[in-house]
């Protein structure tokens, strides 16, 4: 199939297409990357989902949050995608999130879409990909793009470059549980959902959620934020509790921040902040090509054996550069 | 003076000139950069310090114990020489580690040399110029450098790539105090000494030393580590309590590691891997500079804009750079 059939199929919602177009972008060979960028291109960017993205820590109950609060969606005609940035699977080259089999009903619903994390070597290329999943995604009509992440900070602030509202999903927990949540990730949320508020975790559950309630008072005012953001507040996926008060806050909160700007000018910050990461990449590519792959393990061999110094190494390094 | 004087007077040991030589590194004018690579050319890589590496968040009293173990070091006639790696400078552009004024007597002492960290723009720039004072102190024949930082992340990955040993100091604390360590930082600790073992908290210090000597035993064993390493064990700064035993450890292990031939890899390693990063901060600043500065800003304007997308942007102007 060419581009541009698969471009229009793709347009029209075909689920099979995305998920080509996504193959493609994730692909790391060279015709493939030539392709995925003139795909992009004629895709455009025209049409804006909702992009919420969602970090918790294994165990929080992620995809059953997901799946609940997916399906609720879909049963309001809503279309759903769901996307995963593992930084796990960076590591390990395999993927754990956004694995279907653990969100069954939602994947086999004709309005959604789910995409397990790809095996990437490093981050950077992780939030390369994801980014254009999630445009491809955008540009095949999606109303609403869930991208999910594990606690561990770095992939935070990468979903945190890639979406328009940021929530972190909670399990209740004991007396000092605050510790476990970082400052920075909790300056990045937008809304706090404290999952399992049902059975004998439903006390504990709303103590947690007054102790982060407390917590984000605390926080520096953000000039994004309405009165009363960001908020915390209790969910159970599994008795799909509350799940539509989280949407309608989240919808609010959307709406305000159209409103008053900040909508558009985060996605152009945002924009910008990828357009930097591409540029640095791309400079820094060279590295892993011949013939400066080969100068660069050479000069890091006399640099091991202490028969130059690591300046005047790169130094030379970089002089040859500046003339092939 | 001219640098072959400099370099002369920095190796007989005058201290003068090397604090001259550091402010010399440390300087971002393109000219004082130039001399700062000649210099460090010069005085070439012959003679090796001890490097040891100090963490501890604020408040572990690392001020006293840098004052009270560089004190009893000079008394057995060894020089000693205290750099910091402070990464809120990096950030404020202030500096509050390494400060002089809160060691004053090792700041008297003829056979001490304590140095400030530098402020700078970028956690890059901090490591570059902290690895260059490290060379210019081993030139001068300093026999143990301190390089002290504060328990934050990056700043330890920083440290650990430039020293020998890597000391962890920790405060007494009660029950929950393993998880305020960050995994991380545990995995790189050589020896973890809790401080403040005496008067009241004496018992709460041994508490907590023998929780950290439960948790080393758990990590995962290193090549680098002879039986019974890492260790934790307590120190008192204030009542100079197990410092010499503590010393007595360090090299013990520098030894081992010596005579096993560990040192020598790793600081092999270790130069390759700031080899790595002057090749890469090399490349990246281009970026800086004029014509590339105006016309990544033009560009990065039309992408917040969204006149194009930030993949075609970094893609434009990397073909222009190589054209340039």
């Amino acid at each position: 199939m060419d581009l541009a059939t698969l471009a229009r199929n793709l347009q029209s919602g075909d689920r099979r297409s995305l998920a080509r177009a996504i193959t493609l972008v994730e692909s790391a060979r060279k015709d493939h990357r030539a392709q995925a960028l003139d795909l992009l291109q004629m895709l455009g960017n025209q049409k804006q989902a909702l992009r919420i993205g969602l970090s918790g820590t294994p165990g929080v109950g992620k995809s059953t949050f997901i799946e609940s609060f997916g399906l609720m969606l879909t049963a309001q005609a809503k279309r759903v995608a769901v996307l995963a940035v593992d930084p796990s699977s960076a590591r390990n080259g395999g993927s754990i999130l956004g694995d279907k089999t653990r969100m069954e009903r939602l994947a086999r619903d004709p309005l959604a879409f789910i995409r397990p994390s790809p095996s990437q070597a490093q981050m950077g290329g992780v939030a390369r990909r994801t980014r254009e999943a999630v445009a491809l995604c955008e540009a095949a009509g999606f109303d609403i793009i869930l991208i999910e992440t594990v606690g561990v900070g770095q992939s935070e602030t990468v979903v945190a470059e890639l979406c328009d509202l940021f929530i972190l999903l909670l399990a209740p927990a004991g007396g000092d549980e605050l510790q476990g949540v970082k400052r920075g990730i909790m300056e990045m949320a937008d809304l706090i959902l404290v999952n399992k508020a049902d059975g004998d975790l439903k006390s504990a559950a709303m103590r947690t959620c007054a102790d982060y309630a407390g917590a984000l008072r605390l926080l520096r005012k953000r000039p994004q934020d309405p009165p009363g953001y960001p908020k915390a507040m209790t969910v159970s996926a599994l008795e799909q509790a509350n799940l539509s008060l989280a949407w309608t806050e989240m919808q609010a909160l959307a709406e305000w921040r159209r409103a008053q700007g900040h909508w558009a000018t985060r996605r152009g910050q945002q924009a910008q902040h990828w357009f930097g990461e591409e540029l640095r990449q791309g400079l820094l590519a060279v590295l892993q090509q011949e013939p400066t792959k080969g100068i660069v393990a050479e000069h890091g061999r006399a640099v091991a054996e202490g028969r130059t110094t690591p300046e005047a190494a790169a130094r030379q390094v970089l002089t040859l550069l500046h003339r092939l």
